[in-house]
C-alpha cells in the first residue's frame, strides 16, 4: 500500500490521489486501507517514517565532512522520483492543510534528530562550543537546498551541498549557532 | 484588479481563483481583465512586481546590520495577509506548474537583485572579498527563513532573522561565498 501510494503520488497531485486507486494498485480492498490507515494522511504519515530512516550517517571525525553527507543526501533524495513526489506533494499540501503541515514538520524533525548526532560528536571532540544548537546546524545545512528546490527554483548539485555544509560548520565553530541565540 | 486578485488569494486557493470573481470584485468586465492580462498568471506576474519593489534598504555601513534589514523584511512581509497569501499560493502552485515556478523564481530574483546592492557596498568597503557572490549572500540570509515557513513550519521572529543575517555576513567575510565556489 505504501509503494502504491508513492506510485500514485508520482503520477497525480496529492489532491487527486484516491484511496480506491491506491487499494486497486496494491491489490487489496479499499476497506482494508481505510481500516488500517484511516485516510490518505495516515498512509503518508507511515510513508514519511519509511522515507526518513534511510540516511547513512558517517563519522569522518570532521564536522564539515559529516555535514556534507547530510547535504548530499538531500540532493540525492531529490533524484529519486518517489521521494521527490512525496516531498513535492507534502510542501504544496502543507500550505493549505494544517495536518499536512504537521506531517511534514514531524518527518523533517525526525530526520533532523538522527542527523543532529553529527553535531553532538563535534561537541564531544571540542570542535564546536558545548552549547551549540545541533538542530540549528542541521537547519542551516539544508536551508539553502530547500530554498533552491521550492522558492528560487535553481539547480542543485554537489557543489551547492558542499558549500552549505562548509557554511554551517564554519558558523557552528564560530559560536554563531548556540542554543542561547546569535548574540 | 491587482488588489482584487490579492483579496481573492487571501480567501481561496490559487486553483479556485477565477478571473470572473476578480473582475466582479474590481468592478470591471471579465473581458477587460482577459484583454490586459490574458490569464491569472499574467495578473500574478504584475502583482509580483508590485510586491517586490517595496523593500526599504538601508546603508548602515555594516554588512550584518544591512542584511538584518533584508531578513527582517522577509519576516515582516509574512505578517501582511495579502503578501503571505500571494507567496503561499505561488509556492504551492510552483510545485505543479512550470509557469508558476518561473513567476516565483523571477519575483524572488528581482528582489535579490535589489538587495544584492548591500553586498556590493560591503565589497567596496573592503569588508568582504572582491569576488563575493552577492546573490549567494542574499540566498543564505533568507534560506533559513523560507525553510521555517515552508518546510519545517517553525516560528519566525526577529531573532531568527538576525541570526540568519549574522551567519551570512560571517560566511561572506570568511570568503565562503565567493563566485568561484566554496573551495
Amino acid at each position: 500500500v505504501l509503494e502504491a501510494t508513492l506510485a500514485e503520488l508520482v503520477e497525480a497531485d496529492f489532491a487527486d490521489v484516491r484511496i480506491e486507486q491506491i487499494a486497486a494498485r496494491a491489490g487489496v480492498a479499499p476497506s482494508t486501507v481505510y481500516r488500517r490507515w484511516g485516510d490518505l494522511q495516515g498512509i503518508i504519515n507511515d510513508l514519511s517514517s519509511e522515507l526518513t530512516v534511510s540516511i547513512d550517517l558517517q563519522d569522518t571525525g570532521d564536522l564539515e565532512l559529516d555535514l556534507r553527507v547530510v547535504a548530499r543526501a538531500v540532493v540525492a533524495l531529490r533524484q529519486i522520483p518517489a521521494h521527490r513526489a512525496w516531498l513535492d506533494a507534502m510542501v504544496a499540501e502543507a500550505v493549505r492543510s494544517p495536518q499536512a503541515r504537521q506531517t511534514l514538520a514531524t518527518a523533517i524533525e525526525r530526520r533532523r534528530e538522527i542527523t543532529a548526532e553529527i553535531v553532538h560528536r563535534a561537541v564531544a571532540r571540542g570542535e564546536v562550543p558545548a552549547d551549540t544548537d545541533a538542530h540549528e546546524v542541521i537547519r542551516l545545512t539544508v536551508a539553502p537546498l530547500y530554498l533552491r528546490m521550492y522558492i528560487t527554483n535553481e539547480p542543485l548539485d554537489g557543489k551547492v551541498a558542499d558549500r552549505a555544509a562548509a557554511v554551517a560548520a564554519d558558523a557552528a565553530r564560530h559560536g554563531l549557532l548556540r542554543l542561547s541565540g546569535a548574540e
